[in-house]
């Protein structure tokens, strides 16, 4: 099993602080210690940090740390390997490029039989189901929309209905982003907090570290952070139902529905 | 006009040296000020770097010169824009997946009315000549092979019937590879050198810094490293003529090929 972190923002923001705790849980305080990375997206551009070390130990991950790259979509994990050996292609975030831009996935689960036809438009470079899982995922929404990227909605439509088609292999948490949007699926566990004015401290649960956010934002900035476990011990996040698909956008939930019979896909 | 720098070996090597000469053309002995990147293959995975800050200033490019990441394909770029803006998804090395691999590519030059129609199966994310150029080049080349990656050879014929078309519309020296061999096109300015036993000492170019490569590599350890203009001034590098396109195979020229009419294609 692994560990994902989001971030959705209306501003460029820097990840620094949530990173902190989250590192720690790469060998330090969680056993998650078969590598980690860290996709930017700047613009259209991404920055993608791999690591196969423990993110505990990594000089990388120190980079990241102290560097504040600043971003309105982030995506992070650190693995636990359950399929595939420890291996820099077997790390994620992966990266593809559809409708000229990129796209950024991290899974954290465990997929049985999942063995889709691929039709060679995006083929994994590893052996994790997780890969496997994006590639057919692109491929999938390749072969409903053509040439044309669609819409936010029809997006989340159609990757909704993949979502139901894949989730019945097992357990599937995701985060995925092509740089505006950031898609989030519970599976089975997944929590979020949303940051806005009147901003607070926040204090970590995996280091005794505290930040202040009022002396670091806008008045106007609004800050979702997205992972697998609550970052901060004293604020108040919101676990997502398990079983269902979260729209971020500019830094606050857009949209979310229920991916699996009877479950409430609603806050709880 | 930018620069650029690769190396091929038979070991995974690392390339702290030669990068911390390369880094100080970024802003420090030379103007190539606007952005870098490198990716270094490990296995079939990658690592891939990219700033749009100077070289010289910046603290990713100070990880990598101190962080010895082995590898035994990587390909670096600095750049001075001639087409496209200052930002990230401007940036080299490109990275593109096809037949299950990863393929990185960086280029030196400036391509004129290149404008090639694009299937959509590799779409450039920003507006480079560049990034262009590796999408067709990928996209012609699984027209050409379908869904079977092609052997070295017909690899190698392939990419130089592309690299003539391309060549037509300007300066087009670059840098391409998918983890096994890399190729390198010399349109105009691009040189080499291979370091074997018996190995010796090495002085950078561009700051005061020695190593005595005989400290530090094993008696079959074989390298080479290829960059617009030579790195060291106390070593014997080769000239590659001007339209000849290489591939280099465990740390050697393994093929090369003229790619203009009378031009040598043979190192001088």
């Amino acid at each position: 099993m692994c560990q994902l972190l989001g971030m959705n923002c209306n501003v460029p923001t820097d990840i620094c602080f949530s990173f902190t705790g989250f590192q720690a849980r790469g060998g330090t305080t969680d056993v998650h210690a078969d590598g980690w990375g860290i996709a930017f997206f700047e613009g259209r551009g991404y920055r993608l940090f791999l690591d196969p070390q423990p993110s505990c130990a990594s000089p990388i991950a120190e980079l990241v740390r102290h560097y504040p790259i600043r971003s309105k979509n982030v995506i992070a994990h650190i693995r636990k390997a359950s399929q595939g050996v420890v291996d820099l292609e077997n790390t994620h975030p992966f990266l593809r490029e559809a409708w000229g831009r990129y796209w950024i996935f991290a899974h954290n689960g465990n997929l049985v039989d999942f063995s889709p036809p691929l039709d060679g438009s995006f083929l994994p470079v590893g052996n994790t189901d997780s890969e496997r899982a994006f590639c057919w995922l692109l491929q999938s929404l390749r072969q409903r929309f053509a040439d044309q990227l669609p819409g936010r909605d029809a997006l989340f439509d159609a990757i909704h209905n993949l979502t139901l088609a894949i989730s019945a292999h097992g357990e599937f948490n995701f985060l995925l982003s092509s740089g505006d949007s950031l898609f989030a699926h519970a599976s089975t566990r997944l929590s979020y907090i949303i940051r806005r004015a009147p901003f607070t401290q926040a204090h970590l649960s995996d280091q005794d570290l505290t930040v202040d956010f009022s002396e670091l934002t806008g008045p106007q900035d609004q800050v979702a952070v997205i992972a697998t476990l609550p970052l901060t011990d004293n604020e108040s996040w919101t676990t997502m139902p398990a079983g269902s698909l979260w729209c971020f956008e500019e830094g606050a939930p857009h949209q979310q529905r229920a991916t699996r019979p009877g479950s409430p896909a609603s806050p709880s």
